[in-house]
């Protein structure tokens, strides 16, 4: 059954359009998505939400579309979720901006426990310390989808991976990585329980990134964007290099980073298989 | 002479804050650069503000500070520029932040003309075609100077260069890559009047981004970040190659594939060098 909602006051309005403070977001344990493109994502991962609310706007779309749209309100249903049908002006409130996508969803907070993630499940894994900016944490996401990576593993203080910036800039990779909130001292000692090359890239490090050989898994280690890596950090770390630095700057985007690094190592992999 | 400004409806206030503003900004010819690291990289690049504004607060900071802030007064005043002090508050009014930073400039647009570019200069150069995000582009300037490339041509309809957002993504790199604002039809009429590798990657393109040889100058260009490149303009490159994309997403954010591809092009030359 299809729920339809006609009033801004109502309760479910609201809680929606609460999910985008960090504070409340937080205790309610579930985030937002929105746009088809990234609902589709999820539920081709499997993942479907606990609210669907569509507008009647998205009538309008192209049948293929329509088909993506049908196919997610029938499972979703089946699942035993809710389903909601709105106006674009209520849907515009929640979602707080002037031209909301026409449908969002809601999903419960999807991160995993450390000791859940099998390691060997994928040849690189992430490891952000102190990523603060969302923007960076999604584009992070998105990259770890393009190099077949398992997920992020996030320690020390970094930004919510649920918030509305973070899912928008992962285009819904998001639901394709893992995602873990730990701290340093967890991750070391679980990451010294089985195979692991902890890389870091340091201002310190003598050899080019293209010098060691990779092995899986490989865990790169990203630091804070403005800080970079504490030393403490670097000395854990199995391996050590520098991307070549030919300008003014001493450093790179924390993500742009983070893909140079991953694509040597697909790199490595693929010259391997020739 | 350093001039006083005391209160807060000085015109000087009212026209720098317009400056924030994309139609002002670009009527007026100038943009604003914040911050000491980013004030201190134009002046190494040679570049002084027009109008150096400081706060009080400055006064706080450590010896080192001190010392560039004293560089960028003594310059600015020996170039013919003016200089301002102003209260923290004052100086926050014209930011338009909460923690604006201690010292602020006024440049008059720095972009160049087609014709003005020497492109054996350098063995990089972009071709960012609407690019729309002023992040991506901030990004991809600093991207620029780390691969030692030699600056930015922006075609068909981007983002102010000289943009709050552009700038401060650009983490100053703004000032050391030469910027070009043209279209298409002049752009690769330019091109073909010297030596050029014209680049571009394409989802179409059946050659991994490893497999062809790069010679300089090597142009990358960038597609839209939502829509990716017009077939005729990938009709026009010398070569089309793909990143290989082993998840369920099909690209990349435009930055971060400038960057594998720019990378490349480093590690061929290195390679060739060795």
């Amino acid at each position: 059954l299809i729920r339809d909602i006609t009033g801004f006051s109502n309760p479910i309005v609201k809680r929606i359009r609460g999910l985008r403070e960090k504070k409340i977001r937080q205790r309610d344990g579930h985030f937002l998505a929105e746009g088809l493109r990234i609902l589709t994502e999820a539920r081709t991962a499997g993942i479907l939400p606990d609210t669907l609310v569509l507008s009647e706007d998205g009538n309008k779309d192209g049948r293929a579309d329509q088909g993506l749209r049908r196919a997610l309100i029938d499972e979703t249903l089946a699942a035993g979720g809710e389903v909601i049908r709105t106006t674009p002006d209520i849907l515009a409130k929640m979602s707080g901006k002037d031209n909301p996508q026409t449908v969002l969803g809601v999903y419960p907070d999807c991160d995993v426990a450390l000791g859940d993630i099998d390691r060997t499940r994928a040849p690189i894994w992430f490891v952000a310390q102190a990523m603060r900016d969302p923007g960076n944490l999604g584009t992070l996401l998105r990259i770890g989808d393009a190099t077949g990576a398992g997920g992020v593993i996030l320690v020390d203080d970094c930004v919510d991976p649920f918030s509305v910036e973070t899912v928008r800039a992962s285009m819904g990779a998001l639901f394709t990585q893992s995602i873990v909130r730990t701290d340093w001292n967890s991750f070391l000692a679980w990451l010294r329980q089985g195979d692991a090359q902890l890389v870091g890239t340091s201002l310190r490090a003598t050899q080019d990134y293209q010098e060691p050989r990779y092995h899986a898994p490989t865990f790169l280690l990203i630091g804070n964007e403005a800080r970079g890596l504490p030393e403490s950090y670097e000395d854990a770390c199995d391996t050590l290099v520098k991307i070549p630095m030919l300008g003014r700057a001493d450093s790179l985007n924390a993500s742009v980073a983070a893909a140079v690094m991953a694509y040597e190592v697909v790199n490595q992999r693929k010259a391997t298989n020739r």
